[in-house]
C-alpha cells in the first residue's frame, strides 16, 4: 500500500510543484491532485517527469461530472471526463473517485436510477482509458437528515449500488470516517476482495459519541479514536495494494504550517503502519 | 393490434379452455393465462393446437420472481423463470410482464438499486428466449402512501429506471388506468417509440375526482371516463401492435355472468376501435 | 417514410446549404449531412433554422470514431463523437451509423471481440444523446474476399452482433444494396421489428448476375433491378417510420448534372412509394 | 493459495469420498469435483460436512451449458447451470470455469459474437449466486489448426474477449500449460491483477520443442520444463489468493496407482511452494 496524501487539512501546501515536494520529503508515495493543473504549463512529458524525479505516482482524480442533476448538467461535463482521463492514462492514475451523499432533496428512487445510469457511463468511459471508478459512501449521522430525503450510506447498499452499476471497474472508495461513523468493523472490510477498493481515505475522529462525529470534523490520521490499525490489518487481509490518501476535512483551516501537519501525518502513518504489519 | 382478454373483472369464466373458447367467441384476439396451467395435461403441442384452433395468441405471461424481497427470495423464482420463459417461447408469447407499486416499506433509493439489479437478470434471461420485459407504473393515488416512503408511479420515472436497467428487451405495460391517474395526456403516449411498449391493458375509471380512483374500483373498458378513444390514437401513432389486454380490478367479484360481461367489452372494443381508427 | 438523400452519386450538388435547397426542391424531406460543417459559422440555431426553412430533417451522422484498429485510435476519435452528438440532438437528429467490412487484416475472432467492445461504448456515449447506432452489413460478393479473413455480412449476423454489443440503442443500418447481394428475401425484412431497423439506405443494382455487383457499381434508385417495391412494403409492415437516404456509390463521378439527377431520384421515390403504398 | 487436484492424470482416485479422502490425506486444500454428485443421496449438508470433516473446500465447477452451438442446445443447458449455480453457493463454491478452443469450424467472426452473447448470459446467472466465470485460454500449437478456422488462443486476446463480455465476475482460468505453449513469461502474469484470476491449472511439459507440446501430452506438476516456480512467482505478486488446481491431460491412463501420482504430486507442490515463497 501506499501512503498517500491530498491537500485537505493540511493549510497551505504551496502550489503543486511544492506540495509534491513537501509529500514527496516526508516519504509519502503519492497524491491526490488536479493533473489538468499539473500539466498546464508543463505538458504532460513535464507533469510525468516531475512526478517521476520526486517518487510520486498520482492517487485518485475526482469525477468531474455533474450527475446529481440534470441531463444537460451531465451531458455538460463529458467531455472533461474524457480529457482527464486520456491525462491521468498518460499520467500512469487508475482511479477516479465520486462521493454519494446520505440524503437529497429529490425522490430518493428516481435519483437512484438517474445516479445509476449516469455513473454507468461515467464507468464506461473511464474503463476504455483503464480507469476504475470508486465510491464513497459517507457516514456522518448529521448528513443523513441534512436533505429532505435519506439516501444511502452504508457500505452494504454501496455494494449492491455498485452492482447494479454492472461494470467491471466500479469499486468502493473506503474512507476510514464513513467506516467509523457506520459503525462497521474491521471483519466487514476483511470480506471484500481487493477489486471491491479503488481507493482509501484515511483520517480520523475525535473523542465524541460516533452520532456527533461532523464529517468536516475530522482529525489527522492517527491523532484520533478511530481504530486505524484495526483498519489497515482488515485492508492488508484483503490483497489491497493501492493508495491510502489522507483527506482530513475541517471547519477552520489549520492554524499550524503545512509542513508540520504533514510531519505529524508521517508520523502517524509510520506508527501504522508498523503496527499492522505493512511493509512501507 | 389484437383485442385481448385477462380474467380480471371477469368473473367466473372456467377452466382455461373455456376461457380462451369464450374469449374467442366475441372477437377477441389474444389472452393473458397461465401457460404453465394451458400446458399441464395437454402438453406443449396440445397447447398450441387449443390456441391455435381458436385463433388465440398468448398475451403477456407474469414474471415468476420476487424481486421485491431478499436475494434468496429472488433467487428461489430463477428456475420458474426459465422454465415459463421456455414455455412462451414455445407458444409463441413474447411478453413477461410485473408492477412496480408507488410506495414501499423498504428505504426506496436501496431499493431501487436491487429492483435494477435484479430486473436486469431477469430481462437478460427473458433475452434468451425471445421475450421482453413489461414493467408497470401504478398510478392511484392512494397507493403513493400505502406503504412507507414513496417510490415512483410516473412514466417519466418508469422511463428512466428501465434506461437505468439498461437491455434492449425491457420497455414499458402501459395500462390507461395509471396513465389516466398520472394525469397524463395523448402527447405523452405518442412520444414513445413502439419498442418501449411491451404490453398494454385496458379498463377504465369511474367519474369520481381522479385522486379518489381507487387501484381495485376499476370499470369495463369504455364504461367510464376515460378517454380511450384519445389513448388508443396515441398509441396508433406510435406504432404500437402488440396486444390490447382488459384488466378489471375490482373489489368485490361482478354480479353479472362471465358471458355478459366479455360481451359487454367486446361491444366497446369494437367502439373504440373504430373511433380510433384501429383495424380489428 | 421520409424520402432522404446523401450526397453520394449526385455529383456537384454545392455547398451545404446549396444541397438542403436542392433536396427540398425536389420533395426530400431529409438529408444526411455533416452536422459540424451546417453549424460552421451559423451556429446551432442558425444551422436549425435552416432546416427549418427548407423543411428538411437531419437524417444520420456517420460515426466519427476509428473502431477498426488500436485503442489508441479509437479513443482519439471518442471527444468528437460527444461534440457531433450534442450537436445532432440539438438539431433533432438521432441516428449515427458505421459499416461493417465483409472482411479483414485483422484476426477475425479477435477483431470481433474489440468491435463489439468499442462499438458497446460508442453506444452507451450516444445514447446519452439521445442517439442510436446503425450497423451496415455489406453484400457484395467481391468485397467478401477482399482482405485475408472473412468477417460477417448477413444480416443474422450483424443481429447476433448487435445482440452481443447488448445496449438498447443499437440497431441495423437497412441499405436494399446489401439486402439484394445477400440473396435475401422480403421475409427477412419483415419479420425485424420497426426498433431493430435505425437507419435505411437506398439506390439500384445493375442487370449483372448478384455475385458480381459491385459495392461501388451502384444506381440511381428504382432505376435498376432490385425489388425496391418489395423493399418497401416489407419496411412498412415492419412498422419502420424513419428516413430512406438514398446512397449510390459509383466508380466515377456522374456525368450529368446533380439538379438532374435530383430530380430522376425525385421521380423513382414517387413511383416506389406509390407502389408499395406508402404515404409521402 | 490453495493446493488443489482434479481428477485429471490421476488414474482411478476412487469415488468422491475417497477422492476427497486422498487429496486431504497429502495436504490439498481444495478439489475440482461434480458437486451435485457429492450432494447426491448425502444431501447439501451431508456434501458440507463431508467436506468440512476433511477441510477441504471445492474448487471450480464446469459450466455445465454448451455454448458452442446452436441457441436451443444453449438454452437446455440454462436450468442445470441454475442448478449448479445454488449448489455450489451452497458449498461455498466461488469459481465456474470453461475452455475456449484455439479453432473452430464456425465461421471466426460470427462464432465470436454468439460466444460473447452466450457467456455474457452465463456470468450474470452466476453472478446472481456470488460465482465468478473463468475463461481458459488454451495455447497448445496443434489445436491452433485442429479445426477449420483460427480462433483465438492467447492471453491477451482472451482478456480482450472478457472486456467485451462486460460483466464484473469474468476473468481467466490461468493454466501453466496455455501460458507455457503461448511463449508467455512471468511479465505476462505480473502485470495482471488478482481479480482478473479466476482459477488456476497447475500441470507439466514433457522436454519437446514448445511446439510440439500436446494438450494431452502433460506431466505431473514440477517433473517437466515449465518454469514453475516463475510461473507462482508471479501470481504471488499479482495477489491471487485461490487454488492451484493440478489438472494433468494424458493419451493413455496411468500406469501408476492413484496415491503413489497424488504423493508425487504433493511432494511437488511443497517443493514449488517453498521455492515460490509461498506459504502453504
Amino acid at each position: 500500500m501506499l501512503k498517500g496524501l491530498t491537500r485537505a487539512g493540511l493549510g497551505n501546501v504551496g502550489d503543486i510543484e511544492q506540495f509534491i515536494a513537501l509529500a514527496s520529503c516526508h516519504g509519502f508515495q503519492s497524491v491526490d491532485i488536479d493533473l489538468a493543473g499539473l500539466a498546464e504549463g508543463r505538458g504532460v512529458e513535464g507533469a510525468a517527469e516531475l512526478l517521476r524525479s520526486h517518487g510520486i505516482v498520482p492517487g485518485a482524480i475526482g469525477l468531474p461530472v455533474q450527475w446529481r442533476t440534470t441531463d444537460d448538467e451531465f451531458r455538460k461535463g463529458l467531455p472533461v471526463l474524457l480529457k482527464n482521463a486520456d491525462l491521468a492514462r498518460q499520467l500512469g492514475c487508475t482511479a477516479c473517485t465520486t462521493y454519494i451523499l446520505p440524503s437529497t432533496d429529490e425522490p430518493a428512487a428516481a435519483f437512484m436510477a438517474s445516479a445509476i445510469r449516469r455513473l454507468r457511463l461515467c464507468a464506461q468511459m473511464l474503463g476504455a482509458y483503464g480507469i476504475r471508478l470508486g465510491l464513497e459512501f459517507v457516514g456522518p449521522h448529521h448528513l443523513r437528515t441534512r436533505w429532505k430525503h435519506p439516501f444511502i450510506w452504508t457500505m452494504a447498499d454501496t455494494l449492491d449500488m455498485i452492482e447494479a452499476i454492472g461494470e467491471p471497474n466500479v469499486g468502493l472508495l473506503l474512507d476510514c470516517y464513513h467506516w467509523y461513523t457506520n459503525g462497521l468493523g474491521t471483519g466487514d472490510i476483511a470480506k471484500l476482495r481487493a477489486d471491491q477498493i479503488v481507493h482509501v481515505h484515511l483520517n480520523d475522529a475525535p473523542a465524541v459519541p460516533v452520532e456527533e462525529a461532523l464529517d468536516n470534523g475530522r482529525l489527522i490520521t492517527g491523532e484520533g479514536v478511530i481504530d486505524l490499525t484495526g483498519f489497515l490489518k482488515a485492508l492488508k487481509q484483503t490483497g489491497y495494494a493501492g493508495v491510502l490518501a489522507q483527506e482530513v476535512l475541517t471547519q477552520q483551516p489549520p492554524q499550524e504550517p503545512a509542513e508540520e501537519l504533514v510531519r505529524r501525518t508521517a508520523v502517524q502513518y509510520d506508527r501504522l503502519f508498523a503496527e499492522a504489519g505493512i511493509g512501507g
